[in-house]
């Protein structure tokens, strides 16, 4: 019998983070009577949402009247500037470290029922205007500034108003850890950047090819872990968010909302997902052009399997042993191109 | 000030790992008005229950009237023993590769209402004996044989019947293949097992260790990141579960009843998680004691934060940079030794 990616089961390599996931797409004829979630648009308003425009917050301050993106520190954030440091370990087996850093809430729109899909190409680029004013600033200072967006309540996002948050450390977290050591590899051994190199190569395979404008790719990476996963890669050579010139950022502002439109017409909700941005590490030291072994990519990753209201769970094996997926990657590219990204299904 | 590792923010390093985990003590005051999940005891038992005795499975099987445990082939197998194999790499960054392995589901008991800690010690130790048949049968063949529960709808279990499953797999996974790593390295260095050092030092300590009887231990890790995160670990040097004497199994009975009832105390439910085992890799070529840098360990991994209702989430900043937790290992280990362990809320 020959080898069929789509009907076979194999495991994949994630060069990225030297990771495996296990494929089986013969699962998806598996059968579920588990939990459903609710409905994504089934997430109430909160009546003293605290994010809205002229909200006053539970530390007391009052948010402006605000009419674009709005940032303000997270009342109760898991990363502080000034803190008493730990002692250094007396065991190997004992380590902690110092953590100093800061969060913040980024609104997106002063509206509480919009969404990336629905808003203007405008309001979008606005998001990613002060996605790098934060960047710019946050980074001087700290070493790893990330940007991520909870969205839904699935993804434990205890509020529908369109925003993301942005915690900034003194140190190098473990997902950019891994991938600075990854891309340095790849880039000594073959002389040009991992993502570079492997965007070329899945241009011309096309098969996960999601959407494509003048400068960005949407597309599910051939490692792939949750069921439509996507990266949106950069074509132009781009260490981190602040290297963007004025057309990568309109253009990202145009991918972004078309890539978000198929997401909510695919299941026809207002899709759920954890997303966020990877570039170059930060700091005092950190210089533009210091980190060819890098380029910039920002990750969707969608809970959602079937429907609006059945999720992967990635649990018992999952948790101990290794990522697990039924579809392929390339089945769920097939599936996000087939769906309509210019009308969003609550406008037709 | 001084620093508290009760109150001041820091990391912590996990050396099975190669990892850090972000501590925010300081977090614990804040509010949750996000998703609340369904109490586990509302998870409405299966009128088509296919795991119980006597029941007609979709593959048309019928499980015999068991009496004890019951173990069978899964019918929705992620990993098969019979595939073809994808063809060798052509790129460094399209890598896929072999994987064989089969997949079963071992029932703990015919009645679908029982759960561990209602089950006798007796009936919790045919448990341990088949699970250890079930490694000396799959490891003969199997490099790795992930021993894994998902308890409760909010792990993604699909039925309440007291069950746990059985992957076994050609290759080594990727959360063994970093232990194995991590624990190697560590005996190279130090002459002795990490796991046998860590539980003479915390066995000193005393403020992580949860439970303690003949033969083992229950303990939060220092490096834990779920909330109430537990290690279970034998007392004496013992490299994987078919090495366990008849002590220790008796022993390790006891410790899981006594476990699971602290855990079903803590907030009057029935406390999901998902657990499994960790011991030195299987296989043709394994061999008694092959493996002295390996130490056997359960681990128990449950979602609930603050009550049966309020779990953590692990999504946008853990996924894409760091574990993130808020109540301390040392305060979350406190809380479970308050919880009694002798009489079970339902039998109160
Ligand atoms: O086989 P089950 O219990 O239906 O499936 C559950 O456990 C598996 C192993 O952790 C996961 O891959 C599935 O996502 C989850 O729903
Ligand atoms: O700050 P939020 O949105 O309330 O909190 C949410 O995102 C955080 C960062 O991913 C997580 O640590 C929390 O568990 C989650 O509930």
């Amino acid at each position: 019998m020959a080898f069929k990616p789509t009907e076979h089961q194999h495991v994949r390599y994630n060069p990225l983070k030297d990771e495996w996931i296990l494929v089986s797409p013969h699962r998806c004829l598996r059968p579920w009577s588990g939990q459903t979630e609710q409905q994504p648009e089934d997430q109430p308003p909160d009546p003293n949402n605290p994010l809205r425009a002229g909200a006053v917050r539970s530390s007391g301050q009052k948010n402006p009247n605000y009419t674009s993106t709005y940032v303000f520190p997270n009342d109760f954030p898991a990363l502080l500037e000034r803190v008493p440091e730990p002692p250094p370990p007396d065991h190997p087996l004992f380590q902690s470290g110092p953590a100093k850093g800061t969060c913040r809430v980024m609104c997106f729109h002063p509206d509480s029922t919009m969404t990336i899909p629905l808003m203007s190409v405008e309001e979008i680029q606005a998001v990613v205007e002060e996605w790098i004013n934060q960047m710019k600033e946050l980074g001087r200072k700290y070493k790893w500034v990330q940007i991520f967006e909870n969205k839904g309540a699935v993804m434990g996002c205890s509020n529908p108003h369109p925003h993301c948050q942005i915690w900034a450390s003194s140190f190098l977290p473990n997902e950019p850890r891994v991938k600075e050591r990854c891309q340095r590899e790849y880039f000594e051994n073959h002389g040009k950047a991992m993502l570079i190199d492997y965007l070329e190569q899945e241009l011309e395979k096309k098969d996960r090819i999601v959407i494509q404008n003048s400068e960005w790719v949407a597309l599910v990476p051939y490692w792939a872990a949750w069921p439509y996963e996507t990266m949106l890669l950069p074509l132009k050579p781009t260490q981190r968010m602040t290297d963007l010139d004025k057309e990568q950022k309109r253009s990202l502002a145009e991918i972004m909302k078309l890539l978000n439109t198929k997401y909510d017409n695919l299941f026809n909700c207002s899709f759920p997902y954890s997303m966020g941005w990877h570039g170059a590490p930060t700091g005092p030291s950190a210089q533009p052009g210091d980190s060819p072994h890098w380029q910039l990519h920002g990750l969707y990753l969608p809970p959602l399997l079937r429907s609006a209201t059945v999720k992967k769970f990635m649990v018992g094996y999952e948790m101990l042993a290794q990522p697990q997926r039924d579809l392929t990657p390339e089945q769920a590219a097939a599936k996000l191109r087939e769906c309509d990204h210019l009308k969003h299904y609550k406008n037709k």
